[in-house]
């Protein structure tokens, strides 16, 4: 297949790399900043160009994946060229670029994907939306050529998934930063606590998260929770949290003895 | 090394496992449930005890595996052998056991460890305390004959390391389950966000959590952040999270950006 790249940030990146691997063509790569466009059309032996008035027609589908205040407009004047167009967001719905043209599909990744850093993209699960069964039917050929986790996922739906992605990535990452700081001011490493971050994650990968669940909340361990409060005395943010999350794991312990 | 082994729990039964598999000699295992005794004696060649007036003191060390509250009264019964004991507990100050004996010391495994579930107990870091030298260099021994990651921690900072373990390991275990909670009520399986889990604890294998952190608070995109709180609308206790992750993200950033 013949693909133009819309954007040049870190999902515009890594889906120029796959589809190069899996041995498409990568006809052009835009950036509104031309060394960017310059730097990764290089990288994927495509055209650069940070005019969208350059758009070569002599490709089969454009992969827009800037952020998502812009896509309304890009979709705005490529959809004149008839050609199929997808975004690449979690939180933007089908009918921003359907409003310009049915050639129109969604092809979102749900991984966090910086450029420094690899991703076996085999591995990342690619949620697929299409307008119509044509449309659908190019994108499954397209991620499946360059990934094993494909999904046909609706826009109701993939907003969910976008907002469960902040639960299971970016606040755990959050909780992470909370740990490395209370380790610096007791002169521990956060090197100290990795293993436990990893396999807190691994053990989900078979797992129900509900069956992996361990520490004072789970056992509701009053003695240890106090202790732990008493620890964070001074700081009202991290002790309302500790106590709102150990509520609700509480509560969702005593759930699961009641179901069974 | 002669090593007995009080208790039958997750944590027991793992160290047991490893000093076995170290060479090591276990000599006794000992558990209020006679079953509980024999399986885990029966797995490491040991032999079982139900009533702690039986114990052998033809050992070099007692690992009190057990849950924190019966700690105080195990150590009291078996300090009159004269033997080192260890406690394993996070939470449980080394004062427990000093109180009865100078042959005292601690023995943490920083991992969530579930008898069902095999770690590599070479990756499982080990935090040690003595009382004095002697027991500093014996503990430091065993520690490192079974694990490549040993660090001599105060009962101090072990209050805090087991605190920084809640939030690494529970809290976003938890999260986890909220995310699995969300999918589930779209119909979608818990199976797609099971990458995006296990990369966002390998990105931090090698950055730090601030490094790692992406998401919409992590931009302040303020759009997204309001069409997630409309869909947790009638749900006050996840709203409520949401909100509270969200403003300490916004704000770790902006630190971040003015710090450099």
């Amino acid at each position: 297949m013949r693909v133009s790249i819309i954007g040049s940030g870190n999902v515009a990146t890594h889906f120029a790399a796959a589809f190069k691997n899996a041995g498409h063509k990568i006809v052009q790569v835009y950036s509104r900043n031309p060394e960017h466009a310059a730097l990764l059309a290089y990288h994927v032996k495509a055209e650069p160009i940070d005019n969208l008035e350059a758009i070569s027609t002599e490709t089969d589908i454009f992969v827009i994946a800037i952020s998502d205040g812009q896509i309304d407009l890009v979709a705005s004047v490529l959809s004149k060229h008839h050609k199929t167009m997808v975004h690449t967001s979690g939180a933007t719905a089908l009918a921003t670029l359907t409003k310009y043209s049915e050639l129109a599909g969604v092809f979102y990744p749900l991984q966090t994907l910086s450029k420094n850093r690899e991703v076996d993209f085999l591995t990342v699960p690619l949620c697929i939306e299409g307008y119509n069964e044509t449309i659908t039917k190019q994108l499954l050929d397209l991620a499946q050529s360059v990934s094993n986790k494909v999904y046909l996922v609706n826009s109701e739906q993939r907003k969910i998934l976008h907002l469960s992605a902040v639960f299971a990535c970016n606040f755990p990452n959050y909780l992470y930063s909370v740990a490395e700081q209370l380790l610096k001011q007791s002169n521990l490493d956060f090197d100290i606590i990795r293993p436990l971050i990893l396999e807190t994650a691994q053990k989900v990968q078979q797992l129900l998260p509900n069956e992996a669940q361990t520490g004072p909340a789970a056992r509701n361990d009053t003695v240890t929770m106090e202790a732990h409060l008493q620890l964070l005395a001074g700081n009202p943010v991290l002790e309302n949290m500790y106590k709102l999350i150990s509520q609700e794991i509480i509560k969702n312990q005593e759930a699961n003895r009641i179901l069974g």
